[in-house]
């Protein structure tokens, strides 16, 4: 998948998919030094960090401007300011989670989420045994009230939490709703048929291991 | 980061490590195509489900020989076993979750890791009220009898999912043990400090979130 932006010279411009993979990677590296203090880091340094190379590192930004001079290193605080610039349009972002089980409720819990300006603030699940209890300070709703409670609140983010049995039922509810953009954590891929577009990101746990097993073979 | 593999004419040939991430993404593709009786697939139609080029596709798997017939697609079935012997040296490892909490549970619950042949054996924690109980099959374990029951049960790999806080902790039992592999969870790169080489895969799930707004905003 390749994704098309506006270059600074106005030319439309192809973006592997890869590039903003590594660009949210590049980001979240800068947030762990920021909290270790840290002020400059190499292109070298930043490829090790992030598990590339610094001509990949290099190239990447590339895409999006100039970034800091040769030789110098880049400023962290300023290079994590125009990641974030390039990755987010806003500060935060209010985020909803379908399903409240096992991995919908360690998801709310998740800490990492907050701090990267995305706000879980309410939880749906089919369940009245859980319905209106709370998982942080998120309620759980019921998910026949989702189109409702998610436009009100102005929720735009819904990541998918569900039993694979459920797949089809919330695959409807998600196209008839108004949420822009959402995370699937269910091993199967989710295509949504809407016409307006729906940019969906699948997270893959087991494919973790996969990586993680070649690597072992290979050491 | 680059993987050295040995070429099938015996020359070192080196491997990006996003190559490996794209090989796993792809068997976790043929296992869904299977689960759909699915017998042929192109490489355009790889490539559109997992977010790459046909020309990333071809170049991926060349590093590990030939694949398929130009034009005819490659046989489903035959990829998957190809791309399972290249990812993995056994039908079945086991895997321990250091962690017993919302995160933990919710992993031990994870169904795509059993069908991917990633069996989860035991969890660890320090928490008394936790210790003897179990999730699914497997039991809570006393964190300070990790070493003795992970060499005994011959658990491999290791996931991470304790707060941020036991991080330094939890690095030394790592360190400490015979664990051949780990999966971090925790938002905070894992780095092992030991003799011998134990590969590990940070998982940031908040960069998915970056993904997904960069995609919001430039679809």
């Amino acid at each position: 998948m390749q994704i098309m932006i506006k270059s600074q010279r106005g030319n439309a411009v192809k973006i592997p998919y890869a590039t903003i993979e590594r660009i949210a990677t590049y980001l979240r590296c800068m947030k762990h030094l920021q909290a270790q203090g840290v002020k400059i880091i190499s292109s070298s340094e930043l490829a090790q960090n992030t598990k590339t190379t610094p001509e990949q590192v290099r190239k990447d930004l590339s895409y999006f401007g100039k970034f800091g001079k040769t030789g110098e290193g880049y400023n962290v605080d300023k290079l994590a300011k125009k990641l974030e610039r390039i990755l987010r349009t806003k500060k935060e972002w209010k985020v909803c989670i379908i399903g409240a089980g096992s991995l919908g409720g360690a998801l709310a819990r998740y800490p990492g989420f907050k701090e990267s300006g995305y706000c879980i603030v309410a939880l749906f699940d089919n369940n009245p045994a859980k319905i209106g209890k709370k998982i942080g300070s998120a309620e759980i709703f019921d998910i026949k009230n989702f189109k409702e409670i998610t436009e009100k609140t102005k929720i735009e983010l819904a990541m998918l939490a569900v039993p694979q049995s459920s797949y089809e039922d919330v695959k409807e509810i998600l196209e008839n709703s108004k949420i822009n953009g959402v995370i699937n954590f269910i091993p199967h891929t989710l295509r949504l048929k809407t016409r307006r577009k729906i940019p969906v990101v699948n997270v893959d746990l087991a494919q973790k291991l996969y990586i993680l097993s070649y690597l072992i073979k290979n050491k």
